[in-house]
Formats: C-alpha cells, sequence, structure tokens
C-alpha cells in the first residue's frame, strides 16, 4: 500500500506518519511506501520499516498535483491547509491553498486514475468553521454550512467537490470535521484557535500562557491521538457504509475555558493554573463568537469514529504523549 | 441606476428585462441603461425608454467578467448556468461555467469596485438543487446542502463564495434558490425538470408532452411570474435585514404530478389532459430521485418574497402570460 500525506510537515500529519511508521500497515494491508509533502521540509518519522520520501512544493502550482500523485498512491491525505486566522488576513493566499489546492488535487487524482479499477481513497480534513452562527445548542448532523471565515468557506467547498468527485466514481473521498485540536504540541501557529491549547501546553511546561476569551466561551475539542484515529479510520472505512453523504463531523468534547482550567488544575495543581494571564483581544473574540460551541454528532460515531470523554483525558493524554508524563 | 443581466438570453433573463423596461425603474429608482450578456445573442425588450446593449460572450474566458462590470453597473442579476442535465452529462463544461464563470465574476466585481463606497448589489440564481435526499418531509431552511448533482454541486459552491465575498464587503449579493420554474414558455432545454412544465406547456396548446415519471412524484415550484418578482425583490431588499446569511430559498408551491394534471383538467378540459403520454424514463427518474419535493421556507416570506398558492394559479399565469388566454 502507497499513502501520500499532502501537509505531512503539520502537526497532524507528522503524528499520522508516526503513527503509520510504528504500525507499518494500514487497516490490515502492509505500507510498501509513503511520500510526506509539504510546503516546508517534512521529517520523516524514525524506524519506518518502508521507504519513506519527503518533498516540498507549492501545492496549487500549475502541475504540482499531478506529479504528486503520479505513482498512483492508495490512499492519500490531505491534510494541507492555511490556517483559520491567517485565511481571514489573507484572503488571496487562501483562497489559493485551500481552494485551487483541494481542487487542483481532486482534477490530478481524476485524470491519473482515469480507468483504473479501484480509485484511492483520499480523506480530505475539513473543519468544523464550515458552521456559523447561530447554531442549535447543539449542532446536529443535518444543520447548514454558512461559514462566517473565508477558511470555512473554503473548507465547505472543499467537501461539496469531495463529495461530487466521489459521486461521480472519479475518486473515493472521505471528509472530516476536526475537532479543534487540543493540546497542541509545540510552537504556537497562526490559527485563531491556537489559544484553546497554548492555555494548557505553556502552563504545563512551565511557561506563561495569555487567554484571550472569557471562561464561559465553550468550544469542541480532540487530542491529537484522537485525530490520527480519524484520519486511519476515515482511510480504511467502508466507503458504501458512508454513502453520498462524503463528509462527517468527528466526534469530540464540549468544554468551557472554565473546565479546561479545572481539568488542568486537577492533572497540573494550582502553580499551573496561575501561569495563565487574561488579556482579551477583541480580533480572536469576534472570531470565536462565530465559532461552533458544541454538537450532536451522530453518523460518526456510528460509523466507528472515537474521540475522548473528558478534557482531563485531553489534557493527560498531552502529559503522557508530549512531556514524557513530567509536568513543570 | 445601470442594471446588467448576466444570462439575458435565457426565459428568466429575458423576462426579468421586459418587466424592467416595461416598469421604467427598480426599486424607485429610475433605469438609465441595461447591458444582456448570454453566450447567444439576447433580446433587447420592445419599448424600454432608456438604452438597452445586448452583448455576447463566453463568461469564463479570461477578461470576460472584467469587460462586462466596467462601467460599474448598480445591480448585476448572474442567472448564466449550464442546467442540470447537461451538467451532470458535461463534467467539465458545467464546472467552466457555473463555478469558473462565477468566481470570475465575483473577482471583477471585487477588483472593479475595490475603494468604491458602494458595492453594487449582485443577485445571484441558486437552485434547490442544493439539497439532496434524504429529506425531511419539508425541507427547512437549516437543513445541510448535500447535492447530489453537479449542478446543485456548483450552485452550492456560488453560495458558499457569494456570502464570504459579502461578508468581506467586496460585494453585495444575494442568492436565491429559485424552485423549479414551471411552467416554462417556448422550446424545452436540457434541464432534466423539463418534464414538469413540458405536460403542462404541450397540451395546453395542442401538443402531446412526454412524461418520464409517476404520478406520485411531487416537487416545488414557482411561476415565471412569481421569479421575475423573486429577482426584483432581491435586487432591492436591504442587506441588512438579511443578515449574514444571504442564500435563501424561495417560497413556492408543492404539488404532485397527479395533483399537476388535476389543475391542467380544471383549466383546460379532459381533451388538454389526454394530451400527456407516460414513457417512464430510468435516467430522468434517477435525477429526480434525488431532488427535493416540499419546503418550509420561512426566511424567504418573511423577507417579502412572494410565491403562488395553488397549482391551478400557476396554469392560469401560463394561459394569460403566454397564450393570450387561449387554450388549443
Amino acid at each position: 500500500m502507497k499513502i501520500l500525506i499532502i501537509g505531512g510537515a503539520g502537526m497532524v500529519g507528522r503524528k499520522l506518519a508516526e503513527r503509520l511508521a510504528a504500525d507499518g500497515q494500514l487497516g490490515g494491508t502492509a505500507i510498501s511506501q509513503m511520500t510526506m509533502y509539504d510546503v516546508v521540509a517534512p521529517t520523516a518519522p524514525a524506524g519506518a520499516k518502508f521507504a519513506v520520501k519527503t518533498l516540498t512544493g507549492d501545492l496549487p502550482a500549475p502541475g504540482e498535483t499531478d506529479k504528486l500523485v503520479a505513482d498512483k498512491p492508495d490512499v492519500i491525505f490531505h491534510l494541507a491547509a492555511i490556517v483559520s486566522g491567517e485565511a481571514e488576513l489573507e484572503f488571496d493566499k487562501g483562497y489559493r491553498i485551500n481552494l485551487v489546492g483541494t481542487q487542483n488535487l481532486l482534477e490530478s487524482v481524476r485524470h491519473t486514475y482515469d480507468g483504473a479499477v479501484k480509485k484511492p481513497r483520499v480523506v480530505f480534513t475539513s473543519s468544523i468553521a464550515v458552521f456559523g452562527a447561530p447554531f442549535p445548542e447543539k449542532i446536529y448532523d443535518e444543520f447548514h454550512h454558512t461559514p462566517l471565515t473565508s477558511y470555512g468557506t473554503q473548507k465547505a467547498i472543499g467537501e461539496l467537490l469531495l463529495a461530487d468527485y466521489t459521486r461521480k466514481g472519479m475518486l473515493d473521498g472521505i471528509g472530516i470535521r476536526l475537532p479543534t485540536i487540543c493540546v497542541r504540541p509545540g510552537k504556537p501557529n497562526k490559527a485563531a484557535s491556537g489559544f484553546f491549547s497554548n492555555i494548557c501546553r505553556e502552563p504545563l511546561a512551565g511557561q506563561e500562557a495569555v487567554l484571550p476569551v472569557s471562561d464561559d466561551v465553550m468550544h469542541w475539542h480532540a487530542s491529537p491521538r484522537a485525530a490520527v484515529g480519524f484520519l486511519m479510520h476515515a482511510a480504511t472505512i467502508d466507503g458504501e457504509k458512508v454513502g453520498p453523504r462524503r463528509n462527517l463531523t468527528m466526534p469530540g468534547l464540549a468544554a468551557t475555558i472554565g473546565e479546561q482550567i479545572e481539568a488542568l488544575r486537577k492533572v497540573g495543581g494550582e502553580k499551573v493554573v496561575k501561569r495563565i494571564r487574561r488579556e482579551p483581544d477583541p480580533f480572536i473574540q469576534k472570531i470565536v463568537a462565530g465559532w461552533p460551541r458544541n454538537f450532536d454528532a451522530k453518523r460518526a460515531p456510528a460509523l466507528g469514529f472515537k474521540a475522548e470523554s473528558s478534557f482531563e483525558e485531553i489534557v493527560r493524554i498531552h502529559v503522557e504523549d508530549e512531556l514524557g508524563g513530567k509536568i513543570a
């Protein structure tokens, strides 16, 4: 089985690659080669027993996606994106990467596999940003997509294209709407949602973190470990069972900032919580006000996707996976 | 007030132009000029007291939309589209006109009016084809968009782009999801929904018509006269009242084929009904099975959009507007 990860240098792409290297197989089929692609050089995971190629490039550049799929991977993970805050500030850049990049990928797959009996599974990471306020108390699977950001718009369009190309038999797509991934390891990125992770990661590592919103802000989370699980399940799930509605809201956990802080206190104590500094930011507040708070995601769990059941579990996964069990 | 009608040679575009010519104004403002554009030559309406320009061209061709909006129209009606049946058979052609054409138009407006205090109202005709089965008994305004045709996919993407460009202040868009327009005058077009009109229009004119689906097929209709009313209302409605959800399901009338035939019988008698020939068509049946049947459209009527209340009214409007009151 040949695997392509577009966006392989990102946090989720890297963790996915590490997991695939450790497993050596996906859905019971041995992996023979893996290509990791991104705008900056991806890092090949240590200890892979199959060939790993790392490539850099500009996804929406003419011919780029043709080259990427030329050796006909069996599974394509499309994780590459300009994140929400940046796509909102840089309109053209966001559309170029998030829309044109995705369009080009789908077109390249369509033409490269033309006539092939088996089409590749294309796993597209969408986002809960496809939903825009006002919301029902819990967003149900049939709720409409009226995004309030350009990022959410681009993801919603990607979903529509993925479903249409799949319906036409040009490829075999599954779109997964990721919750906000928390706790993100590493440095803050430009996502407007970064603070949800920052206020956990930095204090647990002995650093101060800025909280730009109030304690009653509720949001929808899953751990990086859960996100990798979603991707692997999306790569192997029976498309017939999913049916023509190929885009799924992933399960997750609704928590308020206050509940996040309580979970931090349980895991790390008062010294950790004291490292959170409140500094309201109207730009972030305005973006977050248009974001989902809670979901009633029924289809994805019924199809076997699994997430955490408490924020404390999310914090403990971070301490285990990223800090070797040690809190500063 | 300067008006641009893209898709001015189509049935709805022509009727809109005739109505604007007769009124001489739109929303209380005198019309100073009107441009009608299409891939085939539009016909200028008779008796207009303002200048009417007719243009032909290929909407998605590079530079085309720049030329169209160069003189900064105040209202742009974007009605041009490859219809559902044709877009389903010709994948590339459908995406080129329905997606690239719309994208280019929005980009041209964005750049041409850059810095202008007043942005143009862009009225985009979307479609109930943005919805895909399975449906609730009546499709509510918040139901999600999971189209089962490429045409519906392209319209759903157009809606998303229109809302995002509007949200960013680049233009002032209103998208209207038209019911199936019935009774369409003139010759059948390639729309898969054509038979809904054919079985009324042809028998009323003394001709035989083919019915490819069964009597219990229910669908959602509005007359051409109502469609023109929707467009004019969409051109003048206060955007603040509409809010960020710029795409609206228009009101309409749910009727089964059986109810259509009953209405025909009332208006034209048994001789008219006898001209309908049943000839099941699996290709049409499959497309129609994925289409909406009935709606609970609340927002649009609350915002002042009006449709017919019986299919008999729809038939009588056709006899009045198209047949000079005479039934063959």
